[in-house]
């Protein structure tokens, strides 16, 4: 062991094997991905491995469960320092929250790559119930002070906050979709998935939030031009 | 090997299992039964039990799998036989689902009853994917003949087909709970209980469908007054 190894201390350490694993998520076919590997890019012994994680498959829930943490904390800074009405603020929580991902779209993709692998649909169902059930609370703030105001009119807090978070769910593989178009040479084609997916969940958005007269608006395709760009 | 198990085809051995395996989770914690339960129980021995399925929960999968089946077909078969125009027909499948699951109450709950135990999350996920999956196609149709008779108005066929399954997901799970309230005699708040989800419901599904002026109406609560009694 070096010297710089036994000065990590034990959370330390397990913020290292999950830097690794997020980053290999990112680079390599997670399947190729080995425990030896982790460990080793870590600078960790394999019973330092072990002492924070049983398997790969524990790593990985681990770095899904960080990223939807950190997506969560995101939005909620930007909710925090936004102003506005209730639509104004509901706007630039989408936005906030799309820019983030969108800093993190190797991540999410690595992620959207694993989830569509045959056996591997456990793993993307829970990952989506972690990630709703975290940005649940800040979404019933959201609704709620739009139906206090008068501006959403909803059937139910809950209910509205549940399929919200079912309608905005495929963006990310429609985005992967587009991206191929884009790398494939069609840029117009690609384009125009996304355009159209943006203003499908737009008019949904508005649907069940009950404010078609005065929507919620979804981010501008523009923002995601780089993305779009990068494949 | 008795004369009667000699005489049973591969295939009658399968649903043999699977109609015990259905037994016993309407009347035992799944939790407790054993494989030799259930090969005894069929008539069958441990070796022809291993033929069919490799383990409990391989059983438990293939039941639920058989009730998604048995499900829809029974939606299928009353939407065929259904008449009037697009609201009157999906009023018409909703309230034959609800008929078929109360005729299947003790089967349904307890598969909650297993959904809910901790560890349990991957079977009513893939429970709830499978089922959304064998529905979705006649949801499809159903909505379709509303838009192009110009009475429904949806945002998107496919995200409202995806939305009014999610809606409805958990009136079971408010089901169970107004049952428990009858049974600790409190009738009234059981029964209040479940109107009060079948209006949220009426009010999310008309919402959806963009046809808030001509409802599609949910069960009517009467129907529901045996099994709130039945617990």
């Amino acid at each position: 062991m070096t010297a710089k190894r036994s000065r990590m201390s034990a959370k330390d350490r397990k913020t290292v094997i999950l830097d690794v694993a997020t980053g290999l998520i990112a680079t390599h076919p997670w399947e190729d991905v080995t425990v030896a590997q982790i460990h080793e890019a870590a600078g960790i012994s394999k019973g330092g491995f072990y002492h924070h994680f049983t398997s790969k498959e524990d790593v990985l829930t681990a770095v899904l469960m960080r990223l939807a943490d950190a997506s969560t904390a995101a939005g909620q800074a930007v909710y925090e320092r936004s102003e506005g009405g209730p639509v104004a603020r509901f706007t630039t929580f989408l936005a906030a929250t799309a820019r983030w991902e969108l800093a993190h779209a190797d991540q999410i993709m690595g992620v959207i790559r694993i989830a569509l692998r045959e056996g591997n649909e456990p793993i993307l169902l829970k990952l989506e119930q972690e990630a709703q059930r975290r940005a649940t609370p800040l979404m019933r703030t959201l609704v709620r002070a739009g139906v206090e105001q008068g501006v959403f009119d909803v059937v139910d807090v809950e209910m509205t906050v549940d399929l919200l978070q079912r309608a905005w769910r495929l963006r990310w593989v429609v985005l992967a979709e587009a991206r191929q178009r884009c790398a494939a040479g069609d840029l117009s084609g690609g384009r125009a998935l996304l355009e159209q997916r943006l203003q499908l969940e737009e008019r949904m958005t508005s649907r069940l939030l009950g404010c078609t007269n005065t929507p919620v608006r979804m981010p501008d395709p523009e923002e995601f031009a780089d993305f779009l760009c990068s494949a």
